[in-house]
């Protein structure tokens, strides 16, 4: 092997091995809660203003602001306006009771709350003519415009925006019922290794059952990608790539990324190397614990990428290699939130090797290790909810100390 | 209204109205990957040992330790042992290749990493009886023990956990292909208000689309609630009680949380007070802005909280009440994580109430605003990807201070 890619240098290869060589997916149209995680696939523009138009910002009185000297004046109550009524025009010397997000009479240009109204209360339109006696007013007070979000025509969503409540409602609150997204990438996921049984078979002497198949199919699951599993893999390189060349034809099988588990290392039956001996895919050592060898290529023109086989391996290689490129090259996953937090305890980490380790962060913002470096720790996994970057030249961190943590 | 309630005291209020009164809705047995997102409806213990039995944690050679001097020593080579079979035992003077993973056989208990021997390649079986030099090694020495990750009969994972790649890869390496998960909670979600009209029909002279529908439902989903939506209410309160009325039932009908938009507020037509008028609700303010006016009691005793009617109003009140409150009492959501980031700008903000601003967290650790305060802004929500907490007692922050962002 050669010397060691470092972890940034490795995560833009797998960038740009998604950028280049998978082709577009396409559209799919949708409506807008079956959107959310997805990706926008094009541009939305505004096909109207919102607000739509100019609207009260409080429960008051709209008025017409040049009725009401410095001192205040009494006006002559007119016709409520409820939200969701289309007023008539306001006369001078008249103010209109309005409620919040109702439209501003023409004429009116201001609202004063009913607090700073005299009484401060509305009258009862059932008992007759009234008047009220209000303060002076700028234009414009309380008085939310058309369009001061956004205007007819303007960009509304840009293309690659990942479809959360926020964006939906705002899809929404223009009229629009469906939305069109990227289309979910598919993946197949292989898992190997002769010694890997089936969760609910028999467990015989020296077997394991496989993890890296649920963990795995679960964390590409959350990052929206579609999945296409074949059972374990046994150590036949020929029967692998079999299974895999089944994925990688022009037919609706074919799946836009391989990942396989396991057999990327040096040992002396390392299956995924040998199944990629004539393929364009290089194994090679990124400078990161766990998870230091790893595969990246093609097969069949489908990008590739070979994961180690301890559990905890996979998932870190998943988390600081795929669901970043995703992420980049998709707009969907959103990225994991980064945290600084204090460590709860002294460690250690190689020199020269990214380690990531796994924590809980603590509500008072420090964070504890959780488990060993040992990658094939995966009930300590399963109490962690973070991940812990320790860089390469780093190889003593004290109580205390502070880290980069990302949030799982 | 009274006295305002301070943002943790409405939202500790949430949550013993959600303890208090919804029963437990009893569990559901699902396959792994299908509970996904879901909490742990029981504690789950460990049907065997991880790792199952002693195995090596490097590509080497297995040996007795005894048999290696400080200076090295020449062994015989044994079979060797790949990951997934069941080895004989290891004669004293032979030492055995060994994979990653594979069992340490019996008499064995060290491991001599394959780059430490000499030669340090793996002899070929066919090639006939070969011998190795290897240097001594301590007892254990890269040996995986049995059970080190977790015993049999321990246990593995504490009801209300929530079901992340990490538990469900546990599960599997525990031979489960099943979880019994706690059943999601089911939402009765209406919005009200004279003004609101469904998205993709006509809108007509002082209407506007409802967003919340769409904002809330999305955010109850992601959340992992089940949410059955009804048409948009009108401003008849007696029709919008019986609306709720047909989920209050004992059948299958009956949700276990009701959440209404609009209709809170202290205008001349607030549907929802005027519905609630013979229930068990209180509407009161709580020190916060936007989502100031909320709803909170019971309608024939399901939980229901009343929110604001403006979109913004909507998002700030489920993430700073129910969503909390839900991670609180049913382990499912994961809480928000929450940042410290320095401000991209000056703010100002009104003393006496806690201001949640809609923010976007920058690469640099800086957060700016998106949009004003103003609870309509929907297009700059939009825009946000967090909420910044200004407190109460703050009322001016500069560019550069730091304060405490929750990422959406």
């Amino acid at each position: 092997m050669s010397v060691p890619r470092s972890v940034a240098a490795h995560r833009q290869a797998v960038v740009e091995l998604l950028t280049g060589v998978s082709a577009d997916r396409g559209k799919l149209r949708l409506p807008l809660l079956e959107a959310l995680g997805k990706a926008l696939a094009v541009d939305v523009y505004a096909p109207l203003s919102l607000p739509p138009f100019d609207n009260s910002q409080m429960d008051g009185f709209a008025v017409r602001s040049a009725d009401i000297p410095d001192g205040g004046a009494e006006l002559r109550v007119a016709e409520p306006v409820p939200a969701g009524a289309a007023p008539a025009a306001l006369k001078p010397g008249f103010a209109a009771p309005i409620m919040t997000g109702a439209v501003i009479p023409e004429g009116a240009d201001a609202v004063v709350p009913i607090e700073k109204a005299t009484p401060n209360a509305f009258p009862d339109p059932a008992a007759g003519e009234a008047v009220v006696v209000l303060p002076s007013v700028a234009p414009g007070t309380y008085v939310r415009d058309s369009g001061s979000d956004i205007g007819k025509g303007e960009l509304a969503l840009v293309a690659g925006t990942r479809m959360g409540p926020a964006q939906l409602g705002l899809l929404a609150a223009l009229g629009l019922t469906t939305v069109e997204v990227r289309k979910p990438w598919r993946v197949l996921l292989v898992t190997t290794g002769d010694e890997v049984v089936e969760p609910g078979k028999e467990l015989t002497a020296g077997k394991i059952f496989d993890s890296n198949g649920t963990l795995l199919e679960a964390s590409m699951r959350q990052a929206g990608l579609d999945v296409v599993r074949t059972g374990i893999s046994d150590d036949d390189p020929s029967k692998l790539l079999a299974v895999l060349q089944r994925h990688t034809g022009p037919a609706e099988d074919r799946v836009d990324v391989i990942v396989t588990t396991g057999g990327v290392s040096k040992g002396a039956y390392e299956v995924v190397r040998q199944a990629m001996a004539n393929q364009p895919v290089e194994f090679l050592p990124v400078a990161m614990q766990p998870g230091g060898p790893q595969g990246l290529g093609t097969v069949e023109g489908v990008p590739f990428l070979g994961f180690p086989g301890n559990p905890v391996s996979c998932l870190v290689s998943f988390e600081m290699f795929l669901r970043p490129a995703l992420s980049q090259v998709l707009g969907t996953p959103a990225q994991r939130p980064v945290l600084k937090a204090r460590l709860a305890e002294s460690l250690t980490s190689p020199e020269g090797k990214h380690q990531v380790r796994r924590g809980t962060m603590g509500a008072d913002g420090t964070v504890r290790m959780e488990g060993g470096a040992g990658s094939h720790l995966v009930h300590a996994l399963a109490r962690a909810n973070a991940l812990v970057q320790i860089p390469g030249d780093v190889t003593e961190l004290a109580e205390g100390d502070e880290v980069e943590v990302w949030m799982l």
